[in-house]
């Protein structure tokens, strides 16, 4: 599902609002290798059974342009529909601050304590300013951490990099809250990185996986809401989110931006593969 | 003084948040003509004192980017309060939104009637509805328009074109308020077409200039918020505001977006043309 | 109907094969404005009902990427099929080499002389050469020429310009072909130019309105096959679109390249103003 | 002769060094519509009979990239030697640090009094500044004007516009040097332009046309070493040497731009296209 | 020698015919820096005596724009023809439809076996469609794999990634093709890479490298026929051409896109940069 | 401070003038996670105290845009005054010929051996030629080898690749300089690349860190002067800047050029961040 919105980027460049659209097309490209519902993919040298159901299109959220407020709730009751009629919600955004509504959705349609992976450069652990509010791209994390099944311990954040708050530091080390680097992300590799996110989540009922394409470099996906040099590459995303998805109740995919897209729509397509990636190797088809 | 907040760019591209920053940068290379507090004009053939004080910039507004309300109070006590000091206020937005805050801040700081010249490809004559709400990029006019002192016998659009909704026809007819199409102006040129805006806006006291680049044609000015073709040429807008300067007390210039600008500052640099060319003909300097 | 296809486009840049996806895009930014099946035009000042159904979109012709001929035969029959069924078929190509099939369309499904008004920058009168064969871009007029009822002296190409082959110029003064230059018809003005074509095809019982976007100018229309500089204006097409829409049976919009258009679809946004003005002001909808 | 040479560009963008490159690839697109020597114009509906000499490329000028003056040696000695052949000689630059040699070139490679017909938006009549020094793009025309049979009564400036030093000003006043802004231009139209032009230069014995691509609008020629607003239009520029074309001894064209060019080099295309019409209607090649 | 032709690209981004051109120019860059017929590379820091005859452009092959049958026979002709004068040839397409006619032209010139390493994102062994038929830029592996010298156990493809057909999984089971995935490539490196390359080939007599661009991420590489993220860097694809040129008789590189290339040619350079190592490190000229 | 020059760029794309404007743009978007004098640094873990005047703008260097001598000249003055002050200058390029008058004005100001640590894709070892002349951008590291007490034995380039100029080969070979390449630096990681070249240079009283942006790979830095692939991630220099940065005495970035950068500034954005990990990893200030 879409949440065609950007109405929470009051901090660099805004236009996500594009993304749903531009990743819907996107999908089309990719979707045209299905034969008699079935794909083959060449990492795994596997064919897998995707059927004709694999991606179920709900249409974008209802967005209320003026009202940050009333998009982020239909935001939450749509990822909550969702999981409770038995799918793994994949939710396009929009900017970064439908991290927490999407947390909230899982939160609440589902038991337990939950656990986010939270790929991202930044923290989005704002508690308030004067200039962004409460509620932002860059609040996200803090927002959802205040849920009552949702404890720092189950959450790890990736590729985060540079330079954040101190105040944010303070929190982190207050609450728990731990992180992989992406420089330290990429010394490991996607494979021994998954492993020690995976551990790090392994006491969470249900896990969200949220991906903001800031995690990867500027030059893989110029299409952002900022850009921190440093990041991860494509490959290593993408290795990554295949590796994660069995694992998954849960997606977003947040802050692409087409309005600083290339020409081509390089990270409108990124995101496309990611979400694919995430559904096929999430869906545990069977293989032949 | 900037202005540079676009949350009420609920439709089409955001990203004029950016824009007082870019034409900042693009009038100094204007200004680097001033030799010795004067400034030679091809057009007239004449040399303008300008002085050192022509353009003083009085930075940005107090933009709170999550608060709508907030920032355009702060828009309109600062235009006030520039009027009330005896200078002619120049506010570079953000986005269209901010036609309105001016023209309340003209309204509180001069007695008697105002008019609104409102060049736009669009009428911004929205009153409400769910998805923008009542203040928005597209509700401006229809804001100013309540205001007491504000009457559309004062008013005129000038550049308007295309389509819009039967709703606001209605309310045009109702109101009395008419238009200059871009092909109407075209068609008169800009001195003919000048002087009917300056009849339409006779009976006002005070008449408040509001410049939506978008008037402009996508060709001349593609960093905007929406690309309406069949619009003004950059000559036509350029001539057509040193005529009107004299007789103008304050000029709003919005919806400049660098991020659909190309990448040599196109629209940012007629931006600043346009707001010099008011600003050296509108100052009444000695010419020689 | 759409025409996603270029493989007619053996000269200049491919891509127009993306065109009508991108222009359907462009097209809901305009019938936003369409309140209770009613739109305002403001330069008419008048609201026209049109309706529910006044663009239905046919989806794509059945383009067979490697074989030119079976997609343009299925082209002139998607043409002769929507006129037989009453409707005014508008064609987004594609390139230019869907001239011929939708005028053989026309020409198979109407009685009588039919017309043909070619606004271009270039002339399409190529029989044959080595390079691009008898079926491209470059031969779509040369082509329709050779239908029965389809006569030169019912014919005129709009917008042309600069230079071209002698052996087309003495095509051109053998058939009786006639011209206005791209710079006669902004001499004339839009007005009186239409007046002129119109009276060159009042002979014809049927007219086919082709427009390859080249006939704009660059600066206007950079999403084109080829760059032809000192075109028409933007404003200038819309108005002679307008003014042509109700002595017209048909409509392409051919060579709006998406690859070589700029990063806001400047170009396809002023292909789908252009089909749209066609649709209300050909459609004879009432006026209020 | 192609100069490419960007040395003298102190202010502005540069990278017309480039320029020579571009332009000669886009004059492929044009040439191709030559058949057996000949080329049918569509404005004058004429075939001319251009042989296959109409355009001699003798290469690059003897560019010395670190030394402005001997690259400016070499620029002159060409253009004379070519003078001295009997051709008629056309130089691409580089910016607009040319103009000077090239009519110094044309000064000592021809007797009587040189006129000069200058478009470009600015005056470069600098003298001398300690950033730009004497010899710049910024001073062509001051220099120029310093050669003993070029005098200011024998020149014009075309297309100039906004603002400019007082110092130029009062130089303008001294010399006797007039100008026609670009509006002035636009008002009269390029038929009676023109005529204004020819005779300020009808006193002159020979006569050098240099186009600096800033005359022309940024919309139609974004590819500039600089933005000037309220340009000439493309098609206004190419009927304005077309018709000069038979009274000029030679042609620069100038400021040409490829690193700020459009990703389709319309600025190339269009002064490819204004130095082939100037070649073809200068040529006085018989018509049939 | 070029091949600017890009009739078979049907699906994706079509542009790579001028890709020739840009790669030309490209190269300008490079030989630059040959200095009396040597040449000093910095990763083996050596010295290469490479000539003035290193590379000879043999210029474009005779492309029929509208007819893939005779472009690709002139293909296969000229490659054959140039390794029967004992040259190595390097072509440059052109759309990857150029892949079959090369590989047949290898098998027409020289004896044995032939193997084939295929660089490419994607399997090009597609059979046949409606959309695409036989020949197209998706089939150029299957073809040549029809070939009678020509099999499977002598090819491997490299830097596939993503997903594909089940069919082509089934077609490459049977042939016992196999691949090296680009993420496999990046945990080995190039140096283990090309081992295993070279070991798959090492029963084949005569060996062509294909290079399709895409095989690089697009990062590196935007200028392509399609965008499948997850690719080789541009070190790596330069690594390893250096260390499989010795070993190679013939180089295609194919789908480099100047349509869809960022501004400044990165791809084009990039491909010029590939061909040039693999003719310098393939020569076999003497080091000092 | 800034060096806003590009007049040594007689090779490639000019245009560095415009890089100190954009990379102090880009700083804002760094500096702003400053909070109360402290920042946060996620690779290390740990809070800088960088107090308010970590980074004191010195404004530009008096550049004199037409006299590379007495802008060299100038650059050197500033370096000399800025160390004798006590501070650790970072200079902002321009082109690379700012190599030379750093390293110049670090020998000026600091007494014994002074050891130059030069990122660059290229060797700068151009003694003299008719085209460049002997002070340019390919220049810098021979002008600077020829000074007292810069011996080649201190010095190391890195991230050099591709080919150069077999007099530069033997120039290295005589002086004793050496190299890591770039694919040599990303086999060894960034951690062990700093430990050779700290080694390297330990014989050095002071050091100085030029970096040439186009050490970095075209992908992750598009605005440069010339684009050599197989470059530096922007990861890795990021890492190395870091672990530099207690080592040395002065920065300079150079070749960052706006004029090829994308167009959300990636190369600037890089750039700025490179100079701020080493502002804040050489401050030596405490951590808490
Ligand atoms: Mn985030
Ligand atoms: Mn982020
Ligand atoms: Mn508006
Ligand atoms: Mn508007
Ligand atoms: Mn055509
Ligand atoms: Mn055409
Ligand atoms: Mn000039
Ligand atoms: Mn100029
Ligand atoms: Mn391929
Ligand atoms: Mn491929
Ligand atoms: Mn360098
Ligand atoms: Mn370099």
């Amino acid at each position: 599902m879409g949440v065609p919105f950007d109405g929470g980027s009051t901090l660099g460049w805004p236009g996500s609002r594009y993304a749903p659209g531009r990743i819907r097309d996107a999908l089309r490209w990719i979707t045209q290798r299905i034969e008699d519902g079935a794909i083959y993919s060449l990492e795994t040298d596997s064919v897998h059974e995707v059927g004709d159901d694999l991606l179920r299109d709900r249409g974008d959220v209802d967005v209320v342009g003026h009202d940050i407020g009333a998009t982020l709730d239909a935001c939450s009751t749509s990822v909550a529909e969702s999981l409770r009629g038995g799918r793994t919600p994949i939710i396009i955004g929009g900017d970064d601050s439908v991290l927490f509504p999407v947390a909230r959705g899982v939160h609440e349609a589902l038991p337990g304590r939950v656990g986010v992976i939270h790929f991202d450069a930044h923290l989005d652990l704002l508690d308030h300013n004067r200039f962004q509010g409460r509620v932002s791209q860059s609040s996200g994390m803090r927002r959802s951490l205040e849920l009552d099944r949702i404890n720092a311990d189950d959450c790890i954040q990736v590729a985060v990099r540079h330079f954040n708050f101190p105040s944010s530091a303070e929190f982190k080390r207050k609450s728990g809250l731990t992180h992989i680097t992406a420089r330290e992300f990429q010394a490991l590799g996607p494979v021994s990185a998954v492993e020690q996110i995976l551990d790090r989540v392994s006491g969470a009922d249900h896990v969200f996986l949220s991906f903001d394409i800031d995690a990867i470099d500027p030059a893989f996906a110029p299409g952002a809401g900022a850009h921190e040099p440093g990041g991860l590459t494509s490959g290593e995303a993408l290795e990554a989110v295949r590796l994660l998805a069995p694992h998954c109740d849960a997606l977003a995919v947040t802050e692409v931006n087409p309005l600083t897209d290339d020409n081509t729509s390089t990270t409108a397509t990124l995101a496309a593969y990611l979400l694919f990636h995430f559904a096929v190797f999430g869906s545990g088809a069977d293989r032949r």
